[in-house]
């Protein structure tokens, strides 16, 4: 039998890096036979975790996979956000924290998502469900998603169960939560080395809102002042997208996370929609959202909703 | 809060029954305000497992439901199995054991699906995840949806999930498991007193197939010669649902329980389908498979596949 391949979404950040290995690692040692795979680079944050437990990064998977290989998809199920020729292959499992995006199976499929906020939150339930533990690298490429993804417990996707999986991972992997948690978001906040390009990539996903193609991008900053001197560049480079994936709207999210707030660039032929979900009025493409840090959370479903007026 | 409404499909069968109120029985006990509702009349087989147990079958819904009411669907994902008005209410989680079907959520919802034989199995798991335990009356009828689905294990959907909890839950509910299984499956499986618009309809399921509307209904018998004697009558109420409802196919399959065999009636403009399926030829729509005896493994997969050339 073929090598299962487990891999998260385009773009990868921390969550899909460090899931597809720990969920590897789980099923490894049930006896099945998988490998980690990855869609794409591996960002500034993702490199710090892998670093800090010494674990290599996952190969870049060789696309397009061969039609009916087997595949298990973890942090995302929306064909937008995966392999392109997903129809094709044979998905035996979904581990998920997002939306479900008409989804379809011919048989009964291993396919759960559940609304916590990160997906290796699942995965420490799945350990305990088998009575199994990750070992300390493992665990503490878990606590890495998971600082990840709540930005620190601070985002609202953040629950009980987040908090409850971060606190006895961060035991199994004998880091101190806060101070890692810190240095890890910080390594992956900086802007000033990247040019327009990378700060519009490094973290953006494909959304099919009704009719309309939604990019929405994030990064995380500690100072929104190097992103907002360059926005005029930053600007240009996201036209540029829009004009070269026939988009219909492009949102930017740089995120504060040391005062949660979000400063937020639109632009598109349906940026009033966004004006609309969020009843805010741009200024040069441009607005401040206080208290928004989730893109899943509060920025997906007002603007869905708007796409479906 | 409203009260969170629990339900599986429509013409429920004893998992539909029984996972409703045992999910309901087990959220209650998390400290959620759940009630177990059924979508149709209740089966011989599925009374005879409220009455030996001593449950009261679920009232039926009140369709249609409040919009926005809070429902949890188990045992079914699929639009055309539930609810008339379904896009309108809030699906706060579904535990099921089917293929699924373009399901869709704008936010992040609890959906568990797992490839085992019956949605009590689950939620078994769900049970020890939770380091609780069913009381007996309530492990009596997860029991009986297992023995229910599985055909006391003799279907092929049948895993080593289904019968590590049926052990278990046989143990809780203090029966033995082989004896009061083929109770079960005879009580449910008479149809001298059914009447042909019965016979057809008391486990019918309507599938989505491409822009086909296929109805697969099935009966359980330990004697083929009732049906057999009463064909054309059957055949005349099959004709009839297909005008009354406009469905392109319909498969009637009656399974013999103590031989693991079905004979198959098969109606409608789209017959030559099934006949492609299955590689075989109807005869006065009439045919006969050896060893197929779910519905859900051996004939949904192969007839999805036929209407999908």
């Amino acid at each position: 039998m073929d090598t299962i391949l487990i891999f998260g979404h385009k773009n990868p950040d921390t969550d899909a890096i460090c899931s597809a290995i720990a969920y590897s690692d789980l099923k490894n040692s049930l006896g099945y036979k998988t490998e980690a795979v990855r869609l794409g680079s591996i960002s500034k944050e993702t490199q710090f975790a892998l670093d800090t437990f010494s674990v290599p990064a996952p190969d870049l998977a060789a696309e397009p996979l061969r039609k009916n290989h087997a595949v298990i998809l973890v942090d995302h199920n929306e064909p937008s956000q995966s392999i392109d020729n997903l129809e094709e292959v044979n998905i035996v499992e979904v581990v998920d924290h997002h939306r479900i995006s008409n989804f379809s199976s011919d048989q009964p499929v291993y396919f759960r998502t559940e609304p916590v906020g990160c997906t290796a939150t699942i995965l420490y339930k799945i350990y305990k469900e088998h009575e199994l533990e990750p070992d300390a690298a493992i665990a503490g490429l878990m606590l890495s998603a998971i600082i990840s993804d709540t930005l620190l417990f601070k985002s609202p996707t953040t629950t009980e169960a987040d908090r409850k999986a971060a606190l006895a991972l961060s035991k199994l992997a004998d880091v101190e939560m806060e101070t890692f948690g810190m240095e890890l978001l910080k390594a992956g906040a900086g802007t000033e080395n990247l040019d327009p390009t990378d700060i519009i990539s490094i973290d953006a996903k494909l959304f099919k809102m009704g009719s309309a193609n939604v990019e929405i991008a994030q990064i995380n900053v500690v100072d929104t002042s190097n992103v907002q001197s360059r926005s005029e560049e930053i600007k240009n480079a996201i036209s540029e997208k829009i004009e070269n994936y026939d988009l219909d709207l492009f949102v930017l999210l740089i995120t504060d996370i040391l005062t949660s707030e979000s400063l937020v660039l639109a632009l598109g032929a349906e940026q009033h929609k966004f004006e609309q979900a969020f009843s805010t009025t741009l200024k040069d493409n441009t607005t401040f959202l206080s208290g928004i840090v989730s893109r899943k959370k509060q920025v997906v479903p007002p603007l869905t909703n708007a796409f479906a007026d």
